[in-house]
């Protein structure tokens, strides 16, 4: 008989601070994005989840919390710059060290985004009537299992090319919009034992997070995104090895056989 | 005073069969479509520019005219199945030797690119009244210089995803259409020496190839996909290596260093 | 409570042959190199494992074994011509729908791997006193699990750069072999939905196939190719899509917001 | 007559540190190993060389020296921490931009490196009597034009894996080491508009830039990395396009053709 799966602790990160101040993101999330996703991701058996938020001491994200968190999920906007640089630093090293992390949406200019890419997270944006049509381009991917060809938001905020990131390991979705734009949508990537997925939608004007596919791609990609390591030493620190005793003749050995 | 460029040797290999039965695309391309991208290329000084097609003997593409050729193009569609497989194999070869090749538009289903690729290279397609736009996606890539942040073409047949190709090496456009589809519609590969990028655009029934932004992209892709190489010997066949003398203590050597 | 895994069935295919002419072969695997292997993976819980082999009916590969297969292991050597073309072609299928494949050692000239990389697949190589010595180069990866920052095979036969691959999604191992060679001896690739994983290590006259970190790591590399798809129709063939009304005006609507 | 080819501004900075203090790296560097690696590269007609230190004002590297500056080779050890936040912070715009950039050996743990990199950059060392054999895996690569199968450096310090790194774009240089090592000891990246060189070889203790092909190996790098772009507006900010027109109707129109 084989093994059941692992449980995977899952952390739901958000900002908490559209809800409090636009009457049109509450009347969608009236408990906060971070209760919508976390409601979503816990109807899964595997997955065990808890949220977290800006305003929370600590941003919600102590060291006991992140000693017990598998993967994250982040997503912030109008207080990038609020999230402390300490913190930031502590997601970082997690990620290094293992921990899954998954971007959503305006989280491309987080702070820990933008550390872990490297490069300017750029894009073009237009909020307005725009449809969004997720193409999926990886079909055998762990991460678009159940979703068919692709998926539709009837109304979601537009991102476009060129979209500053490093050549992903993995593109999954690329996005076509009403008004004449693409976007590479879902994309991978992985820092130190960190695998990291970047998922596009999601603004907070829009009922998205309610949306069953959007749903199922986030519950996929924490899965996809889980690796079990907390690994410390071979990845995050450069490390001198023994000096080797002086033997002259040892570089020799390997002339023969090349010319 | 630095050294100039160095001159470019293209062949430009077309089908040329719809032309000759197809009024509708003849009206366009009365001398082939070849001719239309040949002359475009020939007005590079950098560029030597000539043209080979199905009907010639060996295809146009004798030895004589493969050892002259630095980079390849080609389009075929509706008679991929009379190229020879011996000169298929022929040019297989002198690309894994080095030569550039541009693969464009129904090209996709070539002989020659399905080899090189070892993939499905399928994908959705709709002859219709679709705008195409092409978005730029990695905008310092040799091939875009000149092309803005993307460019239109008014009426193009739609090719959609998912694109059955390996992960390319750079992804440099998408395409949106106006029904609603995406397309990775410029790609590049490596295989052996060989540079290989993927062009989408071209269907006969539209006068594509007399774009101005199309045929600049094939001049960059041309001149970027040059190697200068023809190298037969480090990369196509296995080679044995002289034998190591026996040695059991060389082993023991990279012991030290390593718990 | 979470699912249990699932099931992978695994047929592990080898040529047969050496194994019947040379004592020195017969020594170390005496019911041949896949039984050895197919036992080694039969100790696990999850994976239900048959073989076959070269000179069986179909070389064992009838369409109800591989209409069982989930994951196909593959080493051969003295015979790759003698592996029927039709055959190739239903195992290229099956893994372009969505069959793991795991190449093993002499398998980088097989007709199989060939097709699915569209590359040389060439290498150097020597067979002669070298240690080898596999670092893990992406710790991470599921691949590696169990593995300390490398392993070591007493003796082997050299295998060395340049190794005529397409760019690998996935680097997971780098060898270095005492003569002073080094090689790329683990690596996955993606074709259609098929997962694809080289491992290096595996010469015949070696008691390679016993040693626990290889088995170790073809177990892995079982679980990890393991996608559980069979899909035909998404990426095998290319599809056109109904037509769409004409519409003049549709085209004009992606004209607003880009100058 | 084909174009001449551009004359590349390439600025040479260096620590310029060791060379001063330990009188074994002066025997090597008396004028400093930015002054070899100038040296070197000014031998060829289409290089204009400049260089730059750590104890200049601005370490050499002000707003008109990196306005004339295509390419920036970069060499740092034991002073990394002293290297200013705000110029780290204008060359990586200037990079992002499409200025060049050459990462030499322990440059892999200066602040530039890390910030476009976003991983670890760790590795394991060991300063003995290791010889370095570098072997090219990607022959076809402008970079090693000119190289063969590999060159030797007799004695250098040892790096090796892991190297804490993003997957590189191109892979183009695997080290073997005496003691038993491997390293990826040149790579590609993009960040931005800017092409990323790393190349492993130059401990101070050791006359590596003097090496002619290590030379050779970093002025075909400078070529490479050439963009002769600055762009700041398509990928540095993000952009807001201008609202579309409501038109509910606008996203309808794409629901024909798929089912």
């Amino acid at each position: 008989m084989p093994p059941a799966k692992p449980i995977i602790r899952v952390t739901v990160w958000s900002e908490f601070r559209h809800e409090k101040k636009n009457p049109k993101v509450a009347a969608h999330y009236p408990q906060g994005m971070h209760q919508t996703i976390a409601e979503a991701l816990g109807k899964h058996a595997d997955l065990a989840v808890r949220t977290a938020t800006l305003d929370e001491p600590d941003h919600g994200l102590t060291d006991e919390v992140l000693d017990q968190t598998d993967v994250l999920t982040w997503w912030g906007h109008m207080a990038h710059g609020e999230v402390s640089d300490a913190i930031v630093a502590k997601v970082r090293t997690r990620v290094l060290e293992g921990m899954g992390l998954i971007v959503l949406h305006s989280g491309h200019y987080s702070k820990i985004f933008k550390a872990l890419m490297g490069d300017t997270c750029s894009l073009t944006w237009r909020e307005a009537t725009d449809k969004e049509r997720l193409w999926v381009v990886n079909p055998a991917h762990p991460i678009v299992q159940g979703i068919g060809p692709y998926f539709e938001i009837p109304a979601e905020e537009m991102y476009g090319e060129p979209f500053g990131i490093p050549t992903p390991d993995e593109l999954i979705f690329i996005s076509w919009f009403t008004g004449g734009e693409v976007f590479r949508s879902g994309a991978t990537w992985r820092r130190g034992n960190g695998n990291i997925f970047y998922f596009r939608p999601g603004h907070e004007t829009y009922p998205t997070y309610h949306h069953p596919q959007v749903q199922l791609v986030i519950a996929n990609g924490v899965r996809w995104a889980f690796s079990g390591l907390r690994i410390k030493d071979t990845c995050l620190n450069a490390k001198a090895l023994e000096p080797l005793p002086v033997d002259p003749e040892a570089n020799a050995r390997s002339n023969t056989g090349h010319k």
